[in-house]
């Protein structure tokens, strides 16, 4: 925690001065040991004024940790509202309430299989379930309305097939590749993701230092839980960072982020361009009620709450007149790429080549944002035979990001033209559950699975993927089946094999 | 209760009295504190005699109240049946048995979860199975046969999928549109649907109040437990309500309900197309039997009990002759707009436009009537590119209804071309659960969502919607996946995740 | 039981007589009061020597009863072996072990549900799956192999929709159509299915009874456990019945039943082509190996037991060498109507065309035959196209079987070409579950599912069925979805509605 | 057990002497009661050091026997290591723990079902899984990455459904055919699998005795538990066997096999061309984890155990580098016909017939190499038009592995224009549950299958099948349906049969 606050003080404050303020009138909150007063703050407060009244006249550190990099206090409060340090010692140490749910989280991390178990990508998301906090689960896991487009995204890769060559000398596997003039090992690099401290309390440095060890880019986000500066510190040498730009409504902001980014060596920018509004998840949202208990009566229409779980508690600054007309002055503010992230038609594809751009990202945001947004991967397989046709494919990098799970994916996206893959919860669910090893041993199994299917589709180097390596004839099928005849099924006996002798 | 009879009587009849004649030979029953004869009317009761002879002479108000529009005592029995007040005091009130159902229930009401845990319309669904009365949630659950066409309503909506454009300005969104000239502020209407007060003792005019609050149209049934009257009169200032019409065979009482309706300020006439005969909901009838019981050993086949759920006992008079050649009669004694409700296939549109109807509801009943019937969304796909082809799109509104959910959903049919869609079951859900705030907090959850996904699709006003922000290629393909092989299934021994180390 | 057998004898034979023949080297039986020696047909009996020998010595009437026709005896066993009557008072009664699947079968029968709980086809089977005997159900509900064609059959129906027509009058509807020249009630007919004694002690009788209350038409087996003549003196008045025929190796004796038929006033002879050889069914198979118990302990390979279940134990004597080459020969020896029972490829019904018989069923048996076949209304939706395309559409009548529950599937047969369709399991299910009244009910349900469902396609009669009423474009897609990855689900954490508060 | 080895001795060594040398800076194991020093071997073990050191100054017999072909101390272990003779009465008999797996495991076994209750190839697959050990299992039973392509393998047949035709002669059955010019009784063989020992004691030699009995051909696997000659000699008389071949990267070891292969007799050899790297197999890697036992604490990411279960283990010689440019060596080695096992697209098909081998097998490893790559069958299907359109149907022969379970597979893959298909895991998984007599009869039911699914889809020979007997519309397609929305599910009220009567 660097806090370059100039207020020096003589006497530190107690913790019963900071006990007074424990109504919505007037509302102090400790925080790393210094007194806040946030009274005025309250209504403008993203998550709503109820959290924070919660922790009126009390210490806030814990729960606020995690959701608020370290410059949010000096950026959002105005400084006479920074009341200066606190003598912790004088600060009533709350007894928790014994929590049934917190005490099996605990066990269950005492029973964490250990990291060698863990043989894939999903294996770290079983074990990341078990032991996560239930909020930070909710908020990592969570997709838009019906999570149908969370679950497609993986699925859709399930609909291409390979069509291997076989006889083709595979000793050599070459499995580095090229982004945005960078070299890197393996065509993969982590994309940005919010509020890396629910997870691992280092938060996203773990990812960088992770990314620098396999040698492959990490995508900065806007709303780390670290800040940018704690994260490009982190890297090592001449590693490579992207900066991932939710735009802010005041262009200024906007402004002084991408210039800091350019100064501290930032080779990519990626504007978020699928989140005009941050997506309401119901299961993020449904996840706080555990905090109201189960006595809570009211049901009165009026007073709807409308805090809606952690991701749009961050998110109120995103500006939604975002538009092409805006691309020019991006261009001209940066000299750093620019990547449209979260583009999701071959039109805007087009549009994004005229417009000037370097890259785009065929994204859903994770199956966060739209429900029943197509996977990146289908939009991809819609985009490149339409550039092949029109004589564009060279103009423009293509990435696509959401659910990769196996090298597998990552070669399908090459195979039908992709310059590389982001790759984000899966990294998440690794330092979640093991820190740095986790994220270390999750990149080195991506790395053994690809290493075998390029040799298992016999080609030495990524460049030489393309299309007559897959079969996507099933890929842009979005089918149900006929609901099912409940009735019939229920009476059908099913087939059963042999059956044991009684026991004696 | 409005009773206008004209008897006056000195002295009040006793429960005594009635009690004797508790017979099919002599059967009086008691309603809302009068008392009636009915033995004449035994065979006539849609419902079978059966139901009725369980109250003979005693007090059958609470299983009459829910499922008969509080004039039907005045229309359909005659006068001289109706024997005056009765002296309550002196009817002597039965001891319920103790029902467990009931008792679990009752638990289960007070184990609700609060309205704000209600995060989307299936929420109310899920709450109101568990708290409704199980008759109450078979009737407004229940669907045709094996309520295939019931599922595939919601079902047919996942198979529609979003090709959503960028970097559009969407600061401003305006969910607006008109129905027949009358401007709503989001595109969907109160759809009609029947027996209101086996959700909620007040009825349907908790939802005309939710309609006025978030100025949409409700839709009045024929068959509803208010009356007609009650209903307009629950309307407050400028409120737009529609008048949805079973057809009566005898055309001068449905003549005066057109009248009546018009003249009472209704501006829109709805005719039900799709129900010559009222379908047979299984799970309807089945519900029944909870009162038979389970000593009944008659499985005679001559003597077959005929009553078949709410469904059938309130829909004799509906006339299965209704045809085209009506048509201009309708038009010839009301200035309403007419609209024809329940068309399934293009040939029909296109009859209805040569017929002069303002608009028509491709609809299938909500799935109560013909199995097998495709959904109002899959017809609709079938019936634009028919319209534009011939130059018709502009000649006719067209609504759907069914299996709405999700303000996706709605976008979806909006692309498609619908003008705006009916939502029926879950409003009463939410009304059968939380009554008025229940309805508006539905209400307001499907605004919230309709906002985020129109920004994320990337319109400002439902005019922008069209065909191109969506993907229907797996739209109308019904199938069904080969059986599986169970014996197949039972020995393939799945892949798990990593283990957790054993207990100590 | 009519033994027309002229031994006569003065001395009955004791049970202590029959007991000495209780081995391979002399095995006697009683049956029906009657001993017969079987110690030279053992080797030939179809159903393998094992059975028979656990009664040598013994009454054997309980297990030969339903599965043997009463004329089997004078038909397959020489005069010389039928010693004569037996005294059964000398005859020990066996007490009979205690069995506990049917002491829970016992149970069950007390429980069952009352008819009128049967709202359709489906139900009548989920009663007899509880209260049948095993093995009984095990024969009647089998299929071949994975019984994959067996679900089909009726799946196959779901992927038919409908495209309902809308304002026409349906106030009339007649259900009426003509088969082979006769005109039935309803177009389906009663197919032939082998054993009914296995669900009902009087078997195929009750069949005939129903078909007669109903009017329409029964299919006579050839393995009835009835003899041919019981059935058709079930009949009553001008009661239509049909003949369905396994052609003998030997024929003679097929040349006698048609002959015999036709004599006794069948009305149609349908030929079964499709069981040259009777199916292996293994649910029937496995159902046999509750009699050998749990210690047999060998595993020899040589030693292995080809018997295997009823289906092949009855039906070694038909024909697998029959061809078209004999199609001329029926001609020749009956006047009565001609048809191919079993048919499964357009060429194969215009050969059946060419060869002059008068109709073909397209049919799979059941399911019970070739796992993989297709069903009969997939079939049927191939065949009528072609014929129409050259002409030959009214040269022949179409029936279909197989899958047929709901009025539905019988209409959407209708629409697509057929004159009638065949029901066979569904009236074995409520004839072993509640005897004729079943059957009758079973009957009613389809005609009043009918009537409604005409109704609601807005037809008056079968005549106005045609294919412009249906949407059969996934009939033929046999697709199976990829299969699902196991990990990827168990770690989907799925959405979960409002929870309930927690109880005090 | 032949150990040629020369070395004598006097005194034999004693279990003192050898239990000195248990740690990693000295470490001996006996093996068939001979001491070995494996100090300087153990890095170079492909199954790690790990599970040797568990063995150090012990005997190791059990844990090796099974995954080591006699001959590997031999081939792989410098003579002077070779210590010569132990006094096994010397060395100390471990007292087993108490594995409550393995308890349960016995336990299984004494309640078998016996043999006779096997009726088709899935039930000794469900024997098998239930008393083999569960490493052999896991070996056995896993596959690539999530198992998909493992899955697909046999659901592909699924999705070709026959056209059967009727009236066709079919008393004789001739299922007999001709591979590489030998006669078989029925058109599949005994494809290669490697580790027999690990289901049954006496190895794949239990198989060449299976495939004598019913005259079918057995391949030879490279990586068999018994040695070649073993298996060679366990031929009797003129029966035909096949070499596997994995190619070694020194073709000096490769050329000697080959030669030796040809002297012995071996009439055909296959090259596995899918195979440059043996596959991950997680499940196989997993099952290891239970030897580490539940208290192992380290999960430090630097220590990653690369040990991954026994498929790794024991394929380090294979060359990955083979290509087209050797195939001209190895038909200048061998007079036996050279057939490549794994091709998998047509492209390599023909290929092959340039490249003069004598045929292919259309092959993905039994799903254990490559995930996502597509069944052979549906392979097949691609390959057989093109070569028919290249007038090349004749210049090779087609073979398949893969999922076979059914005799209507194989009838499936004939019509589409397969010789013949392998199948390797049903009789491995016979052979493990059952031993020959299992063998045996899973090779019977598959003749008793096909003789009568030829009968059924009116065949009487394979020359007889063709493509007019199979409608292959849905094979091509890979899709899964839209995610299903679990909320909508959760809430949706399944319809129910009839209910029982509550019990007294």
């Amino acid at each position: 925690m660097n806090h370059p606050s100039n207020d020096t003080q003589a006497v530190k404050l107690t913790g019963a001065d900071i006990a007074k303020h424990n109504s919505r009138e007037s509302c102090w909150v400790i925080i790393h040991g210094r007194a806040y007063d946030v009274t005025e703050f309250l209504p403008e407060h993203p998550g709503g004024p109820k959290v924070i009244l919660k922790y009126a006249g009390k210490d806030a550190t814990e729960e606020y940790e995690p959701i608020h990099p370290p410059d949010t206090l000096d950026k959002f409060l105005d400084k006479s509202k920074h009341l200066g340090e606190v003598d912790m010692k004088t600060v009533e140490q709350e007894t928790k309430e014994e929590d049934p749910d917190e005490q099996d989280r605990q066990a269950r991390i005492q029973r964490m299989p250990i990291l060698e178990q863990c043989y894939n990508l999903m294996d770290f998301e079983a074990v990341a379930r078990r032991v996560m906090k239930k909020t930070a689960w909710a908020y990592y896991s969570s997709g838009a309305d019906d999570e149908i487009t969370l679950r497609e995204n993986h699925r859709a890769f399930h609909k291409i097939w390979f069509r291997p060559r076989i006889l083709h000398d595979v000793e050599q596997i070459d499995l580095s590749t090229k982004m945005l003039g960078t070299k890197v090992d393996i065509p993969f690099y982590v994309t940005a993701t919010a509020l890396g401290k629910l997870g691992n309390p280092e938060g996203e440095v773990v990812l960088t230092r992770g990314a620098k060890k396999h040698n492959v880019i990490q995508m900065i986000p806007t709303l780390a839980s670290c800040s940018f500066d704690e994260i490009i510190d982190a890297a090592e040498g001449d590693q490579v960072q992207w900066l991932q730009l939710y735009v802010n409504k005041n262009r200024d902001i906007t402004k002084r982020i991408i210039e800091h980014a350019e100064k501290r060596g930032c080779k990519g920018l990626f504007i978020t361009v699928d989140a005009p509004q941050l997506g309401r998840r119901e299961k993020d949202m449904r996840s706080k009620f555990s905090d109201v208990g189960s006595n809570v009566q009211d049901t009165g229409g009026d007073n709807v709450d409308r805090s809606q779980g952690a991701a749009r508690a961050i998110s109120s600054f995103i500006d939604p007149a975002l538009s092409w007309k805006d691309i020019p002055w991006f261009l001209s503010v940066t000299k750093m790429p620019i990547l449209l992230k979260g583009v999701q038609r071959v039109e805007d594809v087009i549009r994004a080549i005229s417009a000037g751009v370097q890259g785009v990202v065929l994204s859903n945001h994770g199956g966060r944002q739209l429900d029943f947004a197509r996977s990146g991967v289908e939009v991809l397989a819609e985009v490149m035979p339409e550039l092949r046709r029109l004589g564009l494919q060279d103009k423009i990098e293509i990435y696509i990001d959401g659910g990769v799970r196996r090298a597998t994916d990552i070669i399908k996206a090459l195979c039908l033209g992709a310059t590389g893959v982001g790759i984000g919860r899966p990294f998440l669910y690794a330092m979640s559950a093991y820190g740095l090893p986790g994220v270390d041993r999750a990149m080195q199994l991506l790395k053994d699975e690809m290493e075998m299917n390029m040799r298992l589709i016999g080609c030495n180097n990524v460049n030489q993927l393309g299309p007559e390596f897959i079969d996507t004839r099933g890929l842009s099928m979005h089918t149900t089946g006929v609901p099912s005849d409940t009735l019939g099924l229920e009476i059908y006996d099913p087939m059963v094999g042999p059956q044991e002798k009684a026991r004696l």
